[in-house]
């Protein structure tokens, strides 16, 4: 493992001026700085979600370089994650060069994250389009991801436009942001405008959305030229553009200077005061993972009934998620419950109370268990 | 550890003549041979419940080791194990000689078990009184049991009867067989005649017995002098003396000997069948601890309810049976469960189906699962 030299942090160049070259670059920069306490005990602060091999044999992180691969091959994908997290994230894909892999100094949210690595990216890749990510989400299809995200690529080129990729919902979620949408674009093949970013709905909100098919869930895919999302910043989050100045000028004071950027994220500080944003509807099977819930119910079911992940045996045990990272899990008898077992420690819970679990690491933080933080 | 070297296994001597000395030697047979498949996952084969610290930092064969102390010391105490658990069985106990570890070639149940440790004995201890005891009880008032197990002694060498130390039943339980109590013995305190054995009552007879004040629990704890046992076994057990004696005459074949031998307890060969058993009753908060859920009823209630071993965390949850054995067992909004966690298998189920771990044990059996067993 890499140490985390000063070289890994974050170096910035100033933005360059008009491209140079006709072609234009495709670039990918996949924001794995995230943490999150709903998938403990087998995430945790030095091993966040993305990392975790949940549904698969290989992280979501690397599933979502894999995914890009034939359109975006690894030479090309960048990776915005935190100093602490950056060690583990170059392990994971040997792939990916380290001068690739920005370490912020803190987590400032992605907003931040966003604008400072497009900084850092040579200008060719600046100018050219770029597309973001999230490190922890899910793709059944990734053929159909692939395709939306060509076609976002060619649009954002073509009309340079900001495009998201907004996910046709499936039911009426109320934990996710929408993107209500007007006409298509002319001449923009599956492309529609988006009218405004609508925040979590209530329930009835998000069932009209569900009924209209006017509404994506806001994925927080985004594709643009990077020089066009930087003058976004500047009209629109004025004090993060004078924060990224300053940062510019002073490269020696990096590491303070970037822990007083304001910590917001790229929609509500840039996205959603967009004109002119256009979208294209995912169906590719994504899904956020937001839950052990939400695990379970895209694992495959064995013949008891049970999703599991890892070595486990259940009997007379029906609609468990029995998760090993290690060892065995067995189940007499229960039903419902999310059972989760890793190299030191087990979480025991209802599936409906998938969301609680956060309750669990306030209690170990409260108690100063670091060690299982 | 030391290895099994062939000088472990019994040595048998043959019965000696009268008592040659006046003073009555005070010896304890405790018998650590048994396995079984209710504490899994924390019980293996190599690792059966007496070897475990369930109730408390001490494994169950400790702590009858200790109970004995002050009455019995560890120079006057002899264990009856398997070739398999010598070695664990004398790695607990460095106060107790290796040549006291008596190593069953292979389990033949109580009766061999018994009969041979006695024939493994020096002549003194086998003419003095001897009380047999399991390994894996649990007691929560020592010196009670001592005060009983005294008045057993006495009374063994008084009136060279077999006496019984039984439960006083505190429910109607159907899974223990009972004691059924004549008249006092005359001149014999606390010492009442047994009339006869009763296997497993159904619970309306279990009701009865508990009602009478006639019957108690046979926890499977004797006093008797040695020879008056083996004289009872050459009256009632003639295939198992037959064999005894075979064994005697063949110290070069004992391993295959010892396996011939017929497999059966000590109750159904012998102390059924006892004319002038007495018995004492023990009021000392035994338990046999058969299960997880008796485990969980003598385990002290944590402050939301729950009854814990090891590190264990819980919000929302009750009347759990939180057991780590390693790690830490986190519970959220689960109630009446028993989870246990040991260093390579986790199980969950009801407090209520405890009776059914084995079935865990049986599915792991069939799949081949050797290193779980």
């Amino acid at each position: 493992m890499p140490s985390l030299a000063r070289g890994h942090i974050l170096r910035f160049r100033a933005p360059a001026g008009a491209p140079s070259r006709p072609i234009v670059e495709r670039t990918a920069l996949i924001l794995a700085g995230g943490s999150g306490t709903r998938f403990w005990p087998a995430s945790r602060r030095a091993r966040p979600k993305q990392l975790l091999a949940l549904d698969a044999d290989r992280s979501l992180l690397a599933q979502t370089v894999d995914r890009l691969g034939p359109l975006v091959p690894p030479e090309r994908v960048w990776l915005s994650t935190t100093a602490a997290l950056a060690s583990a994230v170059t392990a994971q894909l040997p792939g990916i060069a380290r001068e690739r892999v920005l370490a912020e100094p803190a987590g400032r949210n992605t907003a931040p994250a966003i604008a400072a690595s497009l900084l850092a990216m040579p200008a060719a890749a600046r100018q050219g389009v770029v597309a973001v990510l999230p490190s922890d989400h899910r793709v059944a299809d990734p053929e159909a991801f692939r395709a939306a995200l060509a076609a976002a690529f060619d649009a954002a080129e073509r009309f340079d436009r900001i495009v998201a990729l907004g996910v046709t919902p499936r039911w009426p979620e109320t934990g996710f942001g929408y993107l209500e949408l007007g006409a298509g674009l002319p001449d923009g093949g599956a492309l529609r405008e988006v009218i405004r970013f609508r925040e979590k709905p209530d329930r009835a909100t998000a069932e009209a959305f569900l009924a209209s098919g006017r509404h994506l869930w806001n994925a927080g895919i985004f594709v643009f030229r990077g020089t066009r999302l930087l003058e976004e910043i500047a009209r629109h989050a004025p004090e993060l553009a004078a924060g990224l100045e300053r940062l510019a000028g002073e490269p020696e004071r990096a590491e303070e200077l970037y822990a007083e950027l304001p910590s917001i994220s790229i929609d509500f500080a840039v996205m959603e005061h967009v004109q002119g944003m256009a979208a294209i509807a995912l169906d590719c099977g994504w899904d956020d993972l937001g839950s052990w819930q939400a695990l379970y119910e895209v694992l495959p079911a064995d013949a008891a009934g049970n999703r599991t992940h890892g070595q486990a045996v259940a009997v007379e045990a029906t609609g468990n998620l029995l998760f090993a990272d290690q060892g065995l899990v067995a189940a007499l008898g229960v039903s419902d419950l999310i059972v989760v077992r890793t190299g030191d420690a087990v979480l025991v819970a209802p599936r409906e109370r998938a969301q609680e679990v956060r309750r669990i690491v306030e209690r170990l933080e409260a108690a100063g268990r670091r060690d299982l933080l």
